[in-house]
């Protein structure tokens, strides 16, 4: 059994970002800029976003943090988006989500323009995904995919598993891993699926993007499988200096002796989705998808 | 074995239609107009357009067709495009693909306000299908929805094959099935698929539309699936008048015997999705979609 290690590629992936920023510099032209709009204080968005900014520095970009109170109106909201919209400074944005209530997610994603999308949540975005143009995938599904492709994991006629039908990750990494180039033949499995059992065992790779903590047991994987762990739930530990740890849709323990390739928990996923929102970033900087 | 009848169904949506256009008419409301674009003369396209014009008459609707030179570039085409986009007589209005190789139909595709976009082909349109927002769904996709709604075919938890992973049919038909309120567990099977009979011989409904005459053999399907065939392939035939026939991706004669539905070919699909046409623009006309 081999570890996929995200912390390890996410660095790669980094250190050859800081790299083309560097010669960005020296060739006196434009350093990528994020901008990231936080709405409230929820601790989990709070220290998203930090990271975020913490990754931009790391890599060389800048960035700006624009935070707003959650009291803050629908149409005050899509006020800061067009404001970023039409700052030439600004190379790409994102809106932390979730926003409260009184505010529609899907009214505020279509008000950001496409081309500075870096979350790749507007539907133009999906929708090119979807029919293989040019556009910014969303980070974790970038992330996995980037993660088989340094492990030279192949893909191609590869029976695959999708547990969950998220919009951000198990849906787009469904339509990803069944388009041309990709070539897996892909089920989405979720929450109405009768003995999902029948359907991963029979998986040369498995996604587990459910958000149930150790839902996927040895008896449900065949032998060699793949496994992608997409989950990040918090679970009580008497073990951990802050009584929780973070842990997977898998049964690590177990799994890991029966795969072939498998993602720990914390450290493989999640470093990757990290990355994934920095090469979008640099993407949209260098006006790449949208010329 | 029960027929999957399209021409019935189709029949009964187009008379609901109808009464709706009647009733709109009788209140002074304005009448749905289809515009419809046709570059050049293939055979092919000149027939659809033709049908389609044909069937917004039985309708009630207006229809407006507006040829081009196959010559005509591509920036022309997309001036007729915005002046549709702008005419508020016109509802909703569709480019007839395949256009000459000189033209980018994704270009032209995208120039097509989303909400006129009756053909669903806008990325805008695939996207918010994806992520489950209102939106023109594209016409085949549609019309199996519909067969399936009206035989009042259980869908949640059954297992589904698609075949084929096209833009137009496989793509979002298996998105479709796999969302909220179909709840299928899909699997996109398509030419890099291996051992394709794996997972049809376990499907309970099967979307064949790969394109490929009778691909679809009874030792491939189990006992009382539900069969839909996508595929319309002209085949040479002596016994037809026109020396051809139209042949679908099922081989009917011997899996019919084995499934519990199965639509033919002609008289299946097809009509459904002619139908599916008149519903967006129906749609369009009330504003649904894009209020």
């Amino acid at each position: 059994m081999q570890l996929l290690d995200g912390n390890k590629v996410a660095g790669i992936i980094k250190a050859e970002i800081a790299e083309e920023v560097m010669s960005i510099a020296a060739a006196g032209g434009k350093i990528p800029h994020l901008a990231a709009i936080l709405v409230g204080n929820d601790g989990g968005s709070e220290s998203y976003v930090a990271n975020k900014v913490k990754d931009c520095e790391q890599v060389g970009f800048k960035s700006t943090l624009i935070r707003l109170e959650s009291s803050v109106s629908e149409s005050k909201l899509i006020e800061h988006i067009s404001k970023l919209n039409n700052d030439p400074e600004i190379d790409g944005f994102i809106v932390q989500l979730p926003l409260p209530k009184h505010i529609s997610e899907h009214k505020i994603i279509e008000a950001i323009d496409p081309g500075k999308d870096v979350d790749g949540f507007h539907p133009i975005n999906i929708g090119r995904t979807v029919i293989g143009l040019p556009s910014y995938i969303s980070a974790t599904p970038f992330g996995i995919l980037q993660l088989l492709s340094h492990y030279k994991i192949e893909t191609a006629g590869k029976n695959c598993v999708v547990i969950g039908r998220s919009n951000i990750v198990g849906r787009p990494v469904s339509i990803l891993l069944s388009q041309k180039g990709f070539d897996c033949t892909v089920t989405v499995c979720h929450s109405r699926t009768k003995n999902i059992s029948s359907y991963t065992k029979n998986a040369d790779i498995i996604i587990a993007a459910l958000g149930q903590p150790e839902f996927l047991k040895a008896n449900m994987v065949k032998e060699g499988s793949i496994i992608i762990d997409v989950g990040t739930t918090r679970v009580k530990s008497s073990s951990a200096k802050s009584g929780f740890k973070l842990t997977g849709d898998v049964a690590f323990d177990e799994v890991s002796k029966k795969c072939s390739f498998i993602t720990p928990v914390p450290g493989g996923v999640g470093p990757m989705t990290r990355v994934g929102l920095l090469k979008n970033t640099l993407l949209a900087a260098k006006k790449v998808i949208y010329p």
